[in-house]
């Protein structure tokens, strides 16, 4: 599970309000068994987690395009977390140390050289915390599981992975003249 | 948004049952202004969806890391649309034109090769269309937005890309020997 969570950039938060659910992406980071999230304390749905609305937090990542010989049996090989539970807002000391761990989480190195947030900042923020007590894990991976009759067709299967990569750094107007990418950021 | 629906693999339906929200990932596909999925009958999420269970359809593109020169600031790059409403489940033809479309939407050309559905195949399948009827879409795009105070500073910030790729294609043992892959799959 903590593999899983730590190779991923975005979860996804399901929450209801009124009867409703949402699914809302966030970016996330992980501290022991606490998920670790944040939104703006302008979000009614945010500060429905904070007051402890019940939540589902959803990590999938996905490995490839699973190609079977028959419709039915295909499918996608992905590792994917699900997360129950109830939230707990961080105070001011705990949010500052997870916004650190999101940040380091995605962007590993950049701390040091980051502007940290302010004060002001920190009470614009509603910074969360699920416990990772009741979780499931599902993993599909490998070559395609034909029905038995399929066995011997001869159309092809096979899988077709599926990878997140990397681009280039794009150094930002704002970055100011002659900048060098940094070189954390080079190695990402 | 039909372009970033079309552009996605994974779908996150948020649905409530008893109190508590789940976020399940699916694979989909878009007819006109419908959103395809599909689950299998055994699941009671699924059921419950096919009895009118009101959810929330998600699909979240990453398109970049945003390095800003503040915490704050820094984010992510993305595409993402959320689609609430009913889903209804479709009848037999209906459910075997959107299990082609799924299939198309994911695998390009496949649908020509592949063994179709059975009756009994069929019949595990709860098939759903959910209505693009409410809908937000939120685009996330380019360089970084500095708080004032920052632009000035020496920190070097930009952005980097996220891009998924899919792998060289990887033939299953049950596949047969010597089958070459075959055309559509190479030109993914």
């Amino acid at each position: 599970m903590h593999a899983i969570l730590d190779a991923g950039r975005v979860a996804h938060v399901s929450i209801t309000d009124d009867g409703q659910p949402f699914g809302i992406p966030v970016a996330y980071g992980r501290d022991g068994d606490d998920l670790l999230f944040h939104g703006s304390t302008g979000s009614r749905l945010f500060r429905a987690l904070a007051d402890g609305a019940p939540c589902c937090v959803t990590v999938t990542l996905l490995d490839g395009l699973v190609l079977a010989k028959s419709a039915f049996a295909s499918s996608m090989n992905y590792r994917c977390v699900m997360a129950l539970g109830v939230a707990r807002r961080l105070d001011d000391d705990e949010s500052a140390a997870a916004l650190r761990r999101i940040n380091e989480h995605l962007m590993p190195g950049r701390w040091a050289d980051v502007r940290k947030p302010s004060r002001k900042e920190l009470a614009a923020t509603l910074v969360l915390a699920l416990p990772l007590d009741e979780c499931s894990v599902k993993v599909s991976a490998g070559p395609p599981e034909e029905e038995v009759d399929d066995v011997a067709s001869s159309i092809w299967s096979g899988v077709v992975p599926i990878i997140e990569v990397l681009g280039r750094p794009v150094t930002a107007p704002d970055s100011g003249p002659d900048q060098p990418v940094p070189s954390y950021v080079d190695s990402w």
